[in-house]
Order: structure tokens, then sequence, then C-alpha cells
């Protein structure tokens, strides 16, 4: 049977995935006195009286909306937001038996980003955190920076920095069997939506002086004409020679590749013209843009995937259940580039320098200690540069 | 230690009330590849193809929102989204202790009653049914009709018509004890909000000809000016003899007082002008507007009140999870007035006929054999109604 078939199987035989379980019993009329009335309306008084209180009392502090609109659902393109909601469900899932934390769907039926904004902000009062998730570019980027201005809770789209920070997990890995260096490594970044742009801004922060972004057109530098606001953005970070052309041509002597694009996109012609010892994360789903015996063939040396079934999976759940963790414990009012940059390193560091392969960059994505990690460096961080409550 | 400082104990140390649990586990890289990529994608373009598949595929069909904006929790009053937050809690924990029913709350931070309109119908996807709460008058009435005229979902404000109801199911059996007929009583309700108009309106449908509602200026009446329209509305279908004065005045020779209203405003003088045999229903929380020794001394032969420590609590918890479990199992498209009298029937006929005793009345609040069957009854109606899918 095939993971759809099954999927469909399972889905249909459990109707989804997710539960809402309480946490207290209702068995005699005392249970019932403090759980709802009369007794419930101590809590209500004391959050009229200080909405922080709501840490105290309610779930708030440990539940995170996951927010979207369906408009890029996984690979599948615009699909609606009652169609996202398996994804939804699967990452509230993937929350809770990763992070512990509480998380639920929000499946926005909209396709305007004010509408989206306005929404998210009148809803806000239960949950400690946004996740945001399969909402396309540029849509996404707008939407994300106006809630992250307008709210005091950390938000966070998914698709754009879960993949950076996993990204650059593995990249500090990557780096270290290579004998590379972060600031002298030059890099080609071929896809320019959410997760694209999200990899170039960290890889930037984290100290990569040397970045040539390509969309299908070829790279993208700022001196071109007709660059929408999000890519223009970008243009004016990377590719400060104005390097021009297809990937083809800019691929040639770069160290390394990243790849959230297409299936098959980058060629064992080009993997030749690139530096010594390069290293290739090719990320489309399911199919890469290059196979990596294929790259190992062509002369690269580290190799990562989306995929569970090739070595060195770059797979965001090695990312958002802790990062959220270690904001809501802390009480962090945002999640803030430091503290991704926190994060790939509490990834990264997980694997010790005497197991580090160049099939083994990443730890494992059903490894369920990566959490703990992720959140305890995302908790220092937090309170050193005083942005957490608690 | 008082119930208020229980709930704030035992609120703080859980962290609120619910969890959001995963009904499949995520150990195997085959397990994530079933419940999150690339299985998931087959149940999301079913559902693209198909949003009735949905129910299939999803938790949507036995998930309830929980929706209020905090600006009538409890008696407390306008106290604010947030903290409405614990009640909602309290809600959801019944629904599911009680019904079954994965229930999840959503405090909308406005006071505008287009907003929150506009939010429920943006987040609509997630959810198979709409519980409205704690929304005050007469904004609750525009809300609910709006979304039930334009959602597909049910739609119930449980202020409203799970106090009707649970009423309604109490005034049976009230009516078997005295021997008095639905058609003959002559009622007066006291309180003229959300839960007053509903109980007028409902028993108007289960049969009753003579109501007179009054609010804290006396008796309401069609022919008075200044109404505004959901007392307008309740005038045309009430009083239709233009009785004027306050409660004193119009509670003589009545058979049942229905009291929704403010403690203690119901005498022991007034009682005793009531009709022989007379029924109190006296709902005020947690004091109620009249002592049921006090009535019981005053004359009145069944008495109610909304209080766990007397007997025959009148608890809307005896309607909501069954009337939802009853709707979601045959996925109805709305919860209409056939099936709150269906409910109430079926709440009433719980209590045999031998076991019928003025101080038994209703079943017990804490009797987890009800929802099932108020389920059962509302399912019958709605499916030879034709209002049920399934």
């Amino acid at each position: 049977m095939s993971y759809a078939e099954e999927a469909l199987r399972v889905h249909k035989e459990k109707k989804g995935k997710l539960e809402v379980v309480t946490k207290m019993k209702v068995e005699t009329r005392d249970d019932l006195s403090v759980a709802y009335t009369p007794g419930v309306a101590a809590p209500c008084l004391e959050i009229a009286k200080d909405n922080e209180k709501l840490y105290d009392y309610t779930i708030k502090g440990n539940t995170v909306a996951i927010v979207t609109n369906g408009s890029a659902v996984l690979g599948l393109g615009n699909i609606g937001a009652g169609a996202g909601l398996p994804v939804m469900e699967g990452k509230a899932l993937l929350f809770k038996e990763f992070g512990g934390v509480d998380a639920f769907p929000i499946c926005i039926d909209s396709q305007d980003p004010e509408e989206i904004i306005k929404t998210v902000k009148l809803i806000e009062p239960v949950f400690g955190g946004i996740n945001l998730e399969d909402i396309k570019a540029p849509e996404c980027f707008y939407i994300e920076e106006t809630l992250k201005r307008e709210l005091n809770i950390p938000v966070f789209h998914d698709d754009q920095h879960g993949t950076a920070v996993v990204t650059l997990a593995g990249l500090y890995n990557a780096l270290k069997i290579t004998g590379k260096k972060m600031d002298e490594i030059k890099v080609v970044i071929n896809g320019a939506g959410a997760a694209g742009v999200a990899i170039a801004k960290l890889l930037i922060k984290a100290g990569v002086n040397h970045i040539v972004i390509c969309d299908s057109k070829g790279a993208i530098s700022e001196d071109m004409a007709n660059l929408n606001s999000s890519k223009m953005e970008i243009a004016k970070m990377t590719n400060r020679e104005f390097e021009k052309g297809s990937l083809a041509d800019v691929v040639k002597g770069k160290d390394v590749f990243v790849g959230v694009s297409a299936p098959g996109v980058l060629t064992q012609e080009m993997v030749k013209t690139m530096n010594k010892d390069s290293i290739i994360f090719a990320m489309a789903n399911p199919t890469p843009e290059i196979m990596p015996d294929e790259a190992k063939a062509a002369g690269a040396r580290v190799i990562a995937t989306g995929r569970s079934d090739f070595p060195n999976q770059i797979n965001n759940v090695l990312v958002f259940p802790g990062i959220f963790k270690g904001a809501l414990e802390v009480r962090a009012v945002e999640i803030n580039d430091e503290m991704k940059l926190a994060a790939a390193r509490g990834i990264a560091n997980l694997i010790k320098d005497e197991e580090l392969t160049e099939e083994y960059i990443v730890p494992n994505a059903l490894d369920k200690t990566v959490a703990d990690s992720v959140a305890a460096e995302v908790k220092r961080i937090a309170r050193e540069m005083g942005i957490a409550k608690l």
C-alpha cells in the first residue's frame, strides 16, 4: 500500500489526527464547581484585572495557532483553507509529539492578507504563539511582518524560518567536514520563494558574505528591472557582484548549492563546475534538484535532501517544536533572528565531532530529544536579550 | 477552601483545562510519511476536489468552536475576550466529558457584531458546529441569526437555547406533577435578556399560550413605547392581554414563574398571589430569585434553581453536549426549534413516571447518560425533517 493509500485509510478511520482532551475530571459536584461555575469566575476576574494572568490560569502559555489560508500547501499550490487542514493537523501532531506544545489549526478562508491579519489579531487571546503555515509568497512576508509588529507574542512562518534554521544547522556541520569557513563560502540559492528568501537572510545573519539567489529565470541582482518588493529587498542584500545568467552560469565556482526549487534542475555537469568539496542541499520535495548518488558522482562532498530515505534529511520538524517550546517556556515576546541562530546551533551541536560524517550532519527527524536542545538554546538567548518575561 | 480559592489553585497548577493530543503516533519514518508528508497530500487533494470530504479525513465532523467576545461572562458582565477563556475552557471540558465532542475556545477580541460574524465565517473550515457563548444581548441575537443564515453547519447560542431547552424539560415534568396543561398555564418570565427571550420563544413553540415577560421595569407589552427590536419581537409574541405593571402586579394568578434575572426579586408575598400548585424556576446565579425553602413555605409546589446544592438543578450541561453530539453525528445543517423540543423531551423522559417527584424533575447535571438520550432524540428529528446529511 502506498503512503497515499495508507494516509487516506488512516485519516478516514480516525477522522483526523487531533483530539481536545481535558486536564481536569468532572465526576462530582465539587469538580464541576471548581472547573466551571461558580469557581471559574475567580480566574476570569483575575484575568480581567491583569491580562498577563492568562498565562497562569489558562491554556494560552502552551498553545500555538497553526494558521493557514491554504494558498501554498506542500507542493500542491492554492488548494484552499479547508484542504490544507490535514497538513495543519499533522503539524499540530508534530508540535505535540516533539515539543509537548498544544497546537490547534486555524484555517482562514481568505486570500486577502488584511483579512488574515485581522482574524489572527482578533483570535489572539487564546494563543501564546502563532505559527504561519503554507501561505504563499509574497503575501506571507507582509502577513508575518505585520503580525510580528502588532502582536506581543511569537509569530513564526515555518515555511520560511523553520527551513532556514535547519538549513543553517546542516551547513554548520557541513562546513566542519569540509573545513570551509562561513565568511568565505560562496553560496547559490535556487528558489526565491518564502524559503529561499528566508534562507538567504539567515545565512547572512550567520556570517555568509557571498550569496546569489536564482529564480526560474536565473540570478537575481539589484540592477534588474521589474523586481517585486520582496525580490528587491533580497537583491539588495545578495549578489553584490551583480552576477547574471542562468543557474548553470552562476553555480560555477560556488561552494554551496541550496535548492528550494524543482526536481532535477541541478545537473551533474553543473556540480562539476562548483568548487572542490562542494555542499549540496537539494531540498525540493518529493524529488530533489539532484539525486544524492548523482551529486556524489559529480564530485559533491556533502549532500542533504528533504527526504527521509536518504541521509541528511533537512526537515523543519527539527526546528519548530523546539523553537516554540523554548519561546513559550520563557514567554518570549517574539522569535527573532538571534533565537533562530541559536536554534540552528542547538541542532548542529547535537552531533558530536567524533560522530560527524558526510552522511550525518543533522540529527534524525524522529529524534525526540532535539526539541529540548533547541529550546534550551532559544531560552538562553531570549533571556540574554531581555525579551523573555520569565 | 472556597470554590474560588480552589479554582485559582487548580487552574494555576494545571495551566488551564484543555490539551490538544494526537490520535496517531509518530515513532517511525512510515508513521511520519502517513500522518504528514508525503502521505498527507492524498487527503488534502480529496478535500480540494470535494469540501464535504473534510468530514471523512479531518477533525471537522466532531469539532465545535466555542465562540465568545467576553461581553456577558457568567454574571460578571463585559470582562473581555481573554477573561472569558476559563469559562470557554470549562465549556470545552463539558463538551468532551459529557458528549465526547472535541471543542476549542475561540475568544474574539471585538465588540463589533460584524467583526465577530466575519471572523467565525473565516475560520469555519475546521469546525463542524459553532457554540456561541457569553455574548451580550441584543448583539447575540443578530450574530446568531446571521451565522445561522450564512453558515451550513449548526450554530447554537447556548445562553439562549441551552437554558430554554433545559427549562422546558423541567417544565414538562413539573406539569406532570401538578396536572397542569402546557396550553392552559399562565407563565411569567422575569428577565428579558438572551435567556428570557429564548425561553419565551421555545415555550411558545412547545404550546404555551399565555406568557408575560418582565424586565427590571416590569411587564413588556406590544403597546409600550421605546422597545428595542428584540423586545418588540418578543412583545408581539407574548402578553396578548397587554398586562402592565411590576413583577408583583403581573405574577398574580400565574402558574409558572421563570426567573433569569437577579437575586431575591421574587418575594414570598408574590408567590402567595400565584395560582395553586405554582411552579417556580428561580435560576439567577449564584443566588436565586427566591430561596427554595421560602418559595415552598409560600405555597409553591415545584421549585427549581440553577444551583447544584438544591434539588432540580436547571443546568445547560444537560443540553449542549447531547444536542451537538446528535447534530454532528447525523451531520445536521442546523439546530432548529424542533430539535430543541426533541432535546427537551429527551431530557424530561429520562425520569420515569414512578421516579418523578417535586424534588426530581430533571436528571442530575453529572449524569453522563443524558447526552446520549438527547442525541438520540435530536438525530431522529433531524433525519425526519430531512436536514441530516447522514
